[in-house]
């Protein structure tokens, strides 16, 4: 058996919806002029670091796309597999969809909105019938029609549906040794770690992800995460954004 | 069976080698920023005709891979799958590569300089080893380190390994039904329409395909193009800068 391969991921830059303070979900929202910075800064860390990617995995949603994109350019390998996948999506935040975070705060108080925000299980209420319709009607979700589209998920029902992409596909390639670059979103992002470290459901509702800040991971011949949790390349600013990120809504 | 999809083939917009009336070859140039403006230009081409793409192909070139970048998000369809094969690179130009047409055909005369640039068979020198030792090494083409990396390519060259991608790749996605759009680069795209069309020796050095024009075709269910050589979406917009292809280098 060769060597397992390497990991990063890598939550997109900021969007327009993340400068706002607001839940996104699969709303699909651009990066900022920041975002697309954050991308390229990512690139030169990745670089320093000798670690880039033979095959990368986005979600299909275009803040990932893009950030995947202005990333590999940095790198000169815009010519690496990418592949685009509804599994990696972000959490579908149904009735949050376009909220502020803090008016949402406002409203329900402290307690519900951090269930509803970092919460293994409760979710609020689901996506309204026209914007659920808007959504069977994109033919980038057509494979779902047949009862798939979620019009709200809780973080279990984002496990369950990123699990079968970590098992099938991600895991696969790291096993012949390639360097594996997953962009996606907070929660897609949670849930994959919640299902490679068998993370507990506090460690769960714990675990913030910063954007634009790659996260290595290196495994064992088991597959096992040789650190838990994985290390930030630049763990100082991955520490401080990840703090921001618990506070949103606090302001 | 399904009815056939259908296939729009696509040169690059404008490259700084194109405005510099450079072959180019492998060498891996930017487009400029017409080239950038033709590929948004495409995409408004191909939403009025309602042929937006459900797979898209490019080679391992950036020209190709930003044009088709730039397409599916003119297109808001960032999340369609893209391929990406060093099948679909541009023709390797051997000794030509980065050489100005214009002192090529002074150098050389109007006669080989046609052959070395429109003959199905004949070949200009090989690439300095060098610049072979420099793609060798370059990890896009590492599948071809067995020997496979070819110094300098003819057209007959070509169609050798376009064939099989679009036998096993391209022909059963438009079995199924599906929109596919190929992006890809002069040669490359002779080839193609070479192996599709069934065209003859003196068919494929009579055509010139111009940057930025998608190349509309339809097909019946033997897979057969319904219009030989298929149709420009902006067919008088096409005849003209194909003619201006045509006479590259001569001014």
């Amino acid at each position: 058996m060769s060597v397992p391969g390497r990991l990063v991921l890598l939550r997109h830059g900021q969007s327009t919806s993340n400068a706002d303070g607001r839940f996104t979900g699969w709303a699909d929202v651009p990066l900022t002029a920041h975002g697309e910075k954050q991308a390229a800064a990512a690139a030169e860390l990745l670089a320093r670091e000798g670690i880039v990617p033979d095959v990368v995995h986005t979600s299909v949603l275009r803040r990932s796309i893009r950030t995947a994109d202005i990333l590999l350019e940095e790198l000169d390998r815009s010519w690496v597999p990418v592949h685009r996948t509804w599994r990696l999506n972000e959490r579908q935040y149904g009735a949050l969809t376009g909220r502020v975070k803090r008016e949402v705060r406002c409203e329900v108080g402290p307690v519900r909105y951090q269930a509803w925000r970092r919460s293994l299980t409760v979710v609020p209420g689901p996506l309204p019938d026209g914007e659920l319709a808007r959504l069977r009607a994109d033919p980038r979700y057509a494979a779902l029609r047949g009862g798939g589209l979620p019009e709200v998920e809780s973080l279990a029902d984002m496990i369950a549906r990123v699990a079968p992409y970590w098992v099938d596909v991600l895991a696969r390639q790291l096993y012949t040794g390639r360097r594996v670059l997953v962009v996606a979103h907070g929660n897609a992002l949670r849930a994959l770690i919640a299902v490679l470290d068998r993370l507990t459901e506090q460690e769960v509702e714990d675990l913030n992800i910063p954007t634009g800040a790659p996260l290595r991971y290196d495994f064992d011949r088991q597959l096992r995460p040789v650190v838990g949790e994985g290390g930030y390349l630049d763990p100082d600013s991955a520490r401080v954004a990840a703090a921001a990120v618990a506070a949103e809504g606090q302001a």
